[in-house]
């Protein structure tokens, strides 16, 4: 396609939306994250030698192509709903305008990187909400699709407020806090189990949480009592106990029974294995004595909803807008704006989907220039900063909107301008297209 | 836990087995994948500077610790399946012996990476049975989950028989057939689909295949006939059309019968959008005229099984076969080897998982020594060699085991020897730590 567009000189400004068309199951919001690695992204396009010479062995390209190729980079500019903001279905989460070949070499990228953090975080704000207070910490790593993955659900996680990560590799680019486990292997690499748990808490006098499970959750229990005890005679005291397989709720009322009974009150019950906001939500409302969660496969690949009808649609060409009609892909033209009205109570009431230029009373603009010229406008906020971006808007919110299972459809309509346009540019392309042809 | 056994000097040898507990819905054999990323990891473990002043700065190690990571290196052995094996429930697919410390630190990118690519392979030879012989195209990179995802994908659904793919960097890095297609933004951008397509068949004269969704499939349909003569005109052929969204099985006869009306017999019909193993089956099972499919985001995430129980297990330490009681999550102790046998057909009859200096008269013995002292014992197989070992594993596969919905469970026992250890094992761990605790 590039080459096609540069045969044909095509080098005029072009605007895309990305946007997801409909809500997967038992959605009501989106999360938006992704923006920060777009960025990066478009600031380093570049085409080095090595590519250029793959690209050239195809035997596909012309000469004169690669060489543009070759000094390419990416000259446009960027809107988009800030990291860490809630965002809806049909809303442009970011709007990309450049000449249209640059803004179709990043179109993969782009997609990918904001369609899979957005999933994520969406999936652990639905963690969180169902759990309700107690803390997530992301194990999800090991069953992550592939390693960027793993790093992203780390960031993604945290954003929608998570409070730790066992991926090290992320702790350490984003700053977020790691969180250490213990394994089986651990426990079975020793004669027996206590000997296990005693050589952990010399170890780690301060960050003590034993697996109980490994044998038999309950007599586990038994073990890590006697280890606490001997932890109490040095000063120490345990952080906690982790249940990992079993019947969640059963065994952390058993297991703080143990504990209880032998004065162990301050020792935490930590439960992991096979989690997600259906679980939670079962756990916290039965009211299971369980302190922390550790959430990983299931929230890590968003296993109810493991992909997103996230697409990038060419809206503005040329100053012409434009859209397609395919069979329930249709798209809305131009570039935009999304205004969020909020009621008297300071909830989130409705949206508006607008033109770009379209001012709006009483709504907020959601899209902020992030990027022009190639250049980013601004410094990138903290990590810090989006989580509570995002921990402000998820308030904001109003709970029928986030329950897990079919939550009510926020209030989105598109502007009698956008409205008209869509109608005329619709009957111009079938008119220009379908009529013509048949 | 890696500062626990440094701290407690176990640095004895430890051996590792990656399994899959259970088969994911509709699953009824697993194609591994994933060992070459695996080896490689293994031979380039390193901490250097910046990893081990990042764990000084969390104040959880000790300077003894650290300094024993800027030594390490993995000096283990690896058994396992050869990539493109069919492997089944329960069998150890990757066996790492290794100092435990080296053994444990590798666990996180192992599970990953063989959950991962092993899961994709296993969808695409899905759909590759499901497409009977047409051709498919890998298109997942936009929706798969992250930018590993995407470049595995490409791999691994070339392992398991697809013919290109649209990811550029994996056709560059692996040698797989690039695939190009036009997108409706390509449609879009021109005042009219005509002149989009006369643009593209100008610029790539011998790959010309047209999308004729953006507006209406059929009139789109009725532009290409008159591309395609003018192609003839110039002594070009045109290679195909390809529908991206509507009902395939009606669109596809509707556009054959206008190729054909206008003599076109020799332009293929290409599908795309929403498709995966179910999707092609109905297809080719109602006799669509759809030569070539392009498969995208469904397959790129596994959607209707995105994660499996896959586990990498403590099997045996300091020469002491081991196993963990959790309930749902036995595992069976000591190395293993598994034995293939086949019918008088040549067909595969049954497995045998047998301890690992177990002989077996008839069977085949499936791990491979693949690394030994921490360096490969050979050279890699070509991605050509993977992949027609797949080919032949899978032919000689019974059908009842690759049918899409509920298939047959291969047949696959636990060798007596091995079955009399996981009984005595499992006596003895309940007597040390249930029993005693209690």
């Amino acid at each position: 396609m590039a080459q096609a567009y540069f045969r044909q000189r095509m080098f005029t400004p072009a605007t895309f939306s990305l946007f997801v068309r409909s809500y997967p199951p038992n959605r009501g919001y989106f999360v938006a994250a992704g923006l920060e690695d777009v960025l990066d992204y478009l600031t380093s396009l570049s085409f080095g030698d090595r590519a250029v010479e793959y690209l050239r062995s195809t035997g596909i390209f012309g000469d004169d192509f690669l060489e543009y190729l070759r000094g390419v980079s990416f000259t446009g500019s960027v809107r988009a709903f800030p990291e860490g903001g809630l965002f809806f279905a049909d809303e442009p989460v970011v709007e990309v305008t450049a000449p249209i070949i640059e803004a179709q070499l990043v179109e993969t990228y782009i997609i990918n990187q904001v369609n899979l953090q957005s999933m994520l975080a969406t999936k652990a704000a639905r963690c969180g909400w169902a759990a309700q207070g107690r803390g997530i910490a992301d194990f999800a790593s090991r069953r992550t699709q592939g390693t960027d993955a793993a790093v992203k659900m780390a960031r993604a996680s945290y954003i929608a407020g998570f409070q730790s990560t066992s991926n090290v590799l992320a702790a350490s680019e984003y700053g977020i806090p790691p969180a250490g486990t213990m394994a089986h292997s651990f426990i079975s690499s020793f004669p027996s189990e206590i000997e296990a748990f005693r050589a952990y808490a010399e170890a780690f006098p301060s960050r003590t949480v034993l697996l109980l499970d490994t044998y038999d959750t309950v007599a586990g229990a038994w073990n890590a009592v006697k280890i606490a005890k001997e932890m109490e005679a040095r000063g120490d005291r345990m952080v906690g106990v982790r249940l990992d397989s079993g019947d969640f709720d059963q065994l952390s009322r058993q297991v703080r029974v143990v504990l209880d009974s032998a004065g162990l009150r301050y020792v935490n019950i930590l439960a992991s294995g096979g989690l997600d906001e259906y679980e939670l939500d079962s756990l916290v409302q039965a009211g299971a004595p369980i302190d922390q969660f550790g959430v990983g496969t299931k929230a890590g690949v968003s296993a109810d909803a493991p992909w997103s009808d996230m697409a990038y649609k060419l809206v503005c060409f040329d100053q012409r807008p434009v859209m397609k009609l395919s069979t329930g892909k249709v798209s809305l033209p131009g570039a935009k704006q999304v205004f969020r009205i909020r009621g008297d109570d300071g909830r989130f009431a409705e949206d508006v989907i607008a033109l770009q230029d379209e001012m709006h009373a009483c709504g907020e603009p959601m899209m902020q220039q992030v990027m022009s010229g190639g250049v980013p406008t601004g410094l990138s906020p903290s990590l810090e900063e989006v989580r509570q971006r995002f921990g402000n808007h998820f308030q904001a919110l109003d709970p029928r909107f986030k329950i897990l299972h079919r939550p009510a459809r926020f209030p989105v309509s598109v502007s009698p301008r956008l409205k008209r346009l869509a109608a005329e540019v619709k009957k111009e392309a079938i008119a220009a297209n379908v009529s013509a042809a048949c």
